[in-house]
């Protein structure tokens, strides 16, 4: 179905092709080859409909909730992709007529997608079809189709009809008001629709045009229906000739950062308007190269190079970069990154711990100025995080476990009914799950080290930070018996338990964060009084000093029992353990669910992603290699990995005990998790947070970037398939460039500044360039 | 594609048969094939998915707004006929593979939609698919289907997904909320959604189970989506051998009469579910069995024969017959019916005058307390009627030009923005369509003159005519030039001219409705005194008697000018004339929008459908033949018949001067409304007022049944294609059996009083049978 070995020469290992048109797999492949960013996403689906489809339109940042008892989500925005194509009076439909060939490509590098076909009609004509479109990384506003008819039986009229069509829904919710529809000079056609909440316009604007070389194609006719305007046109198409079309979409909202809030719906209206005249003018293939020429830049700057026994290693990297880059929204840090990213209704569109754990450390290392952008967005909604812990009977701040443009809690605190009891099933990840708020801070904390970004500190960090240890600081409990604070009743990212007393993962990253509080109020009163001051009368600074302190030196971290292994929580050692074999494995993959209820696995010794070994990810340099080796090896038995973000952790940790093939495995799983053949998988949208993953396995995994505490280390450990990797990283501003082979390690600086890593466990410094021996090779 | 000649023996000119599948008529089918009982109607599409589809389930009367800038519409309710099977692991799609015979066929005798297909799978597996379905006349709730497997090339798994899913639109505005998703008992679903706006609680109930000699069929396992609970069911089928299973649905809302407003929401889940449990011992078959039996009954009362050369003419009247009973919320006077029945979403299930002037005669003449019953309904609505007139200045009652449940006026006052404009288009029909409250009037009064229902009009229709006649009176200006009233700035039923003066039709039933409400108090004043004194109290009877004289004496009835024309209205005549000869073939039929504006058209003698001729048909007493031709020929040569009411009524009235010929045409076109070729122009839902119009032009034309002011008139005459035309009408309490050939009239009274009629001109009285040459039989 999916092969991903079809690039070659200067697309080689760019390319995602679907090689047979299966409708099985149309969800995944309206996912993962879904186009976007940034601002807006859309899913792959065909022009022409079928059945299953799932048409998405999304614009970053335009939360709505449908209705009360239903959470905010990002609504699904009006289709432009439909396009019902009649050639000769036949409509052109696959599952109609023979399909004679067929293949449809996602070209990471320029972020094109082409569908060739070659389709025999019910009534034996022949047709060559081209169907191109790609997201303007130039224009945020712009998406543009192409389609190119060569009649091979006949000369053909091809009839299209298409349009922008409201009557979606997100599963049947609907987000919109019924709207205005408008043609302008018989060529553009508008939609207007607000949301029904939160009063976002959006204006959503198309024509269609032909190649110049054509003539001009004018409409025969337009038309309106509920939610939808539509024009129908027609060419004439020779034999043998190849007859193009295009159609050019203009997508604004009111929420635009242009607008500042501020907006006339005619503005809007004439904006996005004018923006579709002058962009029609440039035509497909000009919008495009203004478009490439933009990708081109960013694979430039995050540029991997790979020599892998298995081709789709580094499609698999790139695969991943092209979605961090499509879910990211750059342009605006009022939004951050969905669990879908902008390919899918799965998650609604909130902002999770991916974000910051799984996704951030990507443009940290090569696009800091994203990263940055990322982190003012939890700077943007602290004040939801302090209400929140007041709420709770906290102070300071304490991040909603799932955010959307308020920055309030968003979880639901009550999933839907349970079917068969007819009992509400309380959601408990937004009430318990606080590991993110120690998340947030390590983020903050961790792009500081790298980046040295001093600016973000003062006006953002410092206060993110503060804030977040002294949430901790309330959180905690003294337990006068054992004379040590404790967190209890606590949800770790191990969601198979719930409501446990000192998860080791959340204790760990909590006592992090008041050390680096600490750190900072140190700094603070040292070197920049003024700051201190300011933040001084908000925060009480001076209160909080030997109250973080105390609970630095207090806060109970589990440490290894006499068997080596690091207690998940107080209680989770003495669960019983089962088998899981037929639960893990990743094709024949059977749910737990279907033989274990919720609560029975919660009294279980089983694992969706293990948290200690997660630990070890974030601060391996606590643990030695017996400590990681022995708890990987007890908890990845009983991991079934059902979340997406488990995989790539495995990875890189198994290379923190030296186990490279195993770390290997864990990552070809990884990429699985999208690029795999389970059909349905991806339906609600990619895996955000797996997609950074499979990119941290690459760098942080075998590439080996560490970075301890502002020391950057690099241990590399490439698996077996693997002859070289190279990459650049950012550190501290200045670019690295650096290439691995089994052989050695050439570090290259693009600054003339001298600059100290740790390679290999020898700390060297150097200017320009420093080239090594691989560990493992003898000097 | 529909053949209406497949119905052999004692299913001979009941069966509606679509012979080949093709997805272009689906919508068609699945408005034409509507089941339902009044209660609720469901469109027929089919049990798998396909492009283009619309599912449909409405119950009547649940009116809600989506959002407050729309028009309140009857929402689209749950879809229960969606069954997903899968048939060894292949997706049963009638795209894929290969149809090796189909035919799906509606006997309207028993109101059962059955589909056999003999299907060879992709992988060249053959199978006998039967599908069966009924919405039950005897339990209004229910809803059954059955579909019976028989695999013909070697055992087969058959599995099947289905359930309830609230996924569904009305074109995209979602009117529920998300809803509670129940399992009880391992095997019956249940969905419980509440309207947005109106707040009306649907209950939805199914369960699978299979036929009782395959032993219990358990769900494999229930799920849930977001408004969807479902179930999946594994049936083991031998080859040759027939399968079967079943879908038992029970549908309650809310609103439901039982509840008197007054209910909760524990109390309807429990009654659905009860119901659906004691439903689903019974089975498909007895279930049906029930159903049939209430069908059977209603043939017998409404029984109509006919001997025509053209074998579907009899079939037509057999559907409209079906589909007249099955739009008709005959269980409840606090509804009417929709324009669509309960077949699609078109005119958003609202009440026009189409009820009273097309609709309602059916029943007068058929089952008179289902007229009643429809009469009430104005009467329980003229509060909404009296403060209609408030609100633009009259007095009296002034019906809506589009009703729903409150009686309120629904019609939009602004159509969507004119997309090449951009301006807003005023709806004029709300504000200046006046004559339903005339026809009203007129259907009350018809309804007491050929029933004698004095209890009616005691308690509603005095009343109702009344508050009418008491309107025109306040609508009627004064002019003192002319020395009469006239009805100025009106639009007449030909919505083709707006705003015009003294449009015939309105002035002459405006007229009608004021002389009947003289009547009515001559005869209150003299013989129902206790009546008039109450009725006096609210509406100061006393006052009103010489203004309703006056109104009657003086308002301007348009005469024949000396070319024997009725001027439609004040300038009608003066209006250039086109060709409209391509905007009127049935089947090349262009719409004249493509060649001339909405404005331009209002200049021009171009008819929607006829005033004049229309008026013919209500009051034909008034006119004589000469006048009836000349008129008739001059309008019709300028209508372009785009009224689903028109063809009907040219029919009826051709037969007025005695064109049984042209007449036989016009009634063959309006067969064609639902019938005929065009695959289309139903996928809105079958026309409800050409239903009654098909059995108009038999019974009042062909027929020749007239009322002539409570003295019934018989002029029969059938067109060249027809030997015999047998029917029974209601007359004042006694059930006539009129039985007509070319040669003779018979009519039988099942009472043995004496009756009076006139026949064919000469007034005869008798008891139990009389019996006459027909006219044009020499005597």
């Amino acid at each position: 179905m999916l092969s991903y070995n079809k690039g070659i020469n200067e697309n080689k290992n760019w390319i995602l092709c679907e090689e047979e048109f299966n409708i099985k797999y149309q969800g995944k492949c309206e996912s993962i080859m879904a186009l976007g960013n940034g601002y807006l996403g859309i899913r792959s689906s065909l022009e022409e409909a079928y059945m299953g489809q799932t048409r998405n339109l999304f614009v970053a940042g335009t939360f709505n909730r449908a209705d009360k008892q239903e959470a905010a989500e990002l609504p699904n925005a009006a289709d432009v992709c439909e396009m019902e194509i009649h050639l000769n009076d036949e409509l052109f439909d696959m599952t109609t007529g023979v399909i004679l060939e067929y293949k449809r490509y996602l070209n990471l590098r320029e972020a094109q997608l082409i569908r060739e076909v070659l389709w025999e009609s019910p009534k034996k004509q022949k047709y060559n079809l081209i169907f191109k479109r790609f997201v303007s990384l130039a224009d945020y506003h712009t998406i543009a189709f192409q389609v190119a008819v060569t009649p091979l039986t006949a000369d053909a009229v091809i009839k299209v009809k298409t349009g922008i069509d409201g009557k979606v829904t997100n599963s049947g919710s609907q987000h919109f008001y019924e709207g205005d529809k408008r043609v302008y000079d018989r060529e553009y056609m508008q939609l207007i629709q607000t949301t029904t909440e939160t009063e976002i316009a959006f204006s959503i604007n198309c024509c269609i045009q032909s190649d110049i070389e054509y003539g001009e194609l004018k409409a025969k006719e337009f038309g309106v229906d509920r939610r939808k305007v539509y024009g129908v046109y027609e060419l004439s198409a020779q034999k043998d000739k190849n007859t193009k079309f295009e159609k050019i979409v203009s997508v604004f909202t009111s929420l635009d950062k242009e607008y500042k809030g501020d907006y006339s719906l005619d503005k809007i209206k004439a904006d996005s308007l004018n923006y579709l005249k002058s962009n029609s003018l440039k035509g497909y293939n000009q919008l495009l190269d203004e478009s490439r020429e933009r990708w081109l830049n960013y694979w430039e700057q995050v540029n991997i190079q790979l020599d892998s026994t298995n081709e789709e290693d580094l499609l698999a990297i790139r695969f991943a970069q092209y979605h961090l880059l499509i879910m990211t929204p750059v342009h605006d840090s009022r939004f951050s990154i969905g669990a879908k990213g902008l390919t899918g209704e799965g998650y609604k569109g909130h902002v999770f711990w991916d974000t910051e754990m799984f996704i951030l450390p990507y443009f940290q290392y090569h696009l800091p100025a994203i990263a940055r952008q990322l982190l003012i967005y939890r700077y943007n909604n602290i004040e939801g995080a302090r209400n929140k812990a007041h709420k709770f009977g906290y102070e300071g701040a304490m991040y909603p476990w799932e955010s959307a443009l308020t920055g309030e809690e968003e979880t639901p605190e009550w999933a839907a009914l349970n079917i068969m009891t007819g009992k509400p099933t309380r959601v408990w990840s937004g009430v318990k799950e606080h590991h993110i708020t120690a998340d947030i801070a390590y983020a903050v904390w961790q792009y500081y080290l790298s980046t040295n970004d001093a600016e973000f500190m003062h006006k953002y960090g410092y206060e993110i930070i503060l804030e977040c240890a002294w949430f901790w600081c309330s959180r905690m409990k003294w337990n006068h018996k054992l004379d040590r604070y404790e967190i209890n009743d606590i949800i770790g990212p191990d969601e198979y338990t719930e409501h446990v007393n000192n998860n080791a993962y959340t204790n760990y990253m909590a006592h992090y964060a008041v050390t680096a509080a600490l750190c900072i109020l140190e700094e603070l009163q040292k070197n920049h009084i003024a700051l201190f001051n300011h933040l001084d009368k908000s925060l009480h600074l001076s209160n909080r000093y030997p109250i973080y302190k105390k609970a630095q030196q207090k806060l109970y971290l589990p440490k290894a029992n006499i068997k080596g292994i690091i207690p998940q929580d107080d209680t989770f050692l003495e669960k019983d353990v089962i088998s899981i074999t037929s639960y893990r494995q990743n094709n024949l993959k059977q749910s737990i669910l279907l033989d274990y209820s919720r609560e029975q696995i919660i009294d279980l010794q089983v694992l969706k992603q293990a948290d200690v070994v997660m630990l070890f990810s974030t601060l391996k340099k606590i643990f030695n290699t017996d400590i990681i080796e022995a708890n990987w090896k007890y908890y990845e038995s009983k991991t079934i990995h059902d979340s997406s973000l488990s995989k790539a952790v495995h990875s890189i940790t198994a290379i923190y005990h030296n186990n490279t093939k195993e770390a290997y495995h864990c990552f070809r799983d990884a990429i699985k998790i999208d690029m795999g053949e389970n059909p349905i998988s991806s339906d609600k949208g990619i895996h955000a947070a797996a997609m950074g993953g499979i990119w941290m396995a690459a760098v942080f995994g075998f590439g080996g970037i560490y970075n301890n505490e502002g020391m950057l280390e690099i241990n590399p450990a490439l698996p077996e398939e693997w002859s070289q990797l190279k990459f650049n990283i950012c550190w501290k501003g200045i670019k690295l460039q650096i290439e691995i082979t089994k052989e050695t390690v050439c570090i290259f600086s693009d600054s003339s500044k001298e600059i100290n890593i740790k390679l290999n466990g020898f700390v060297y410094s150097f200017k320009n360039q420093l080239s090594k021996p691989s560990k493992g090779v003898k000097q």
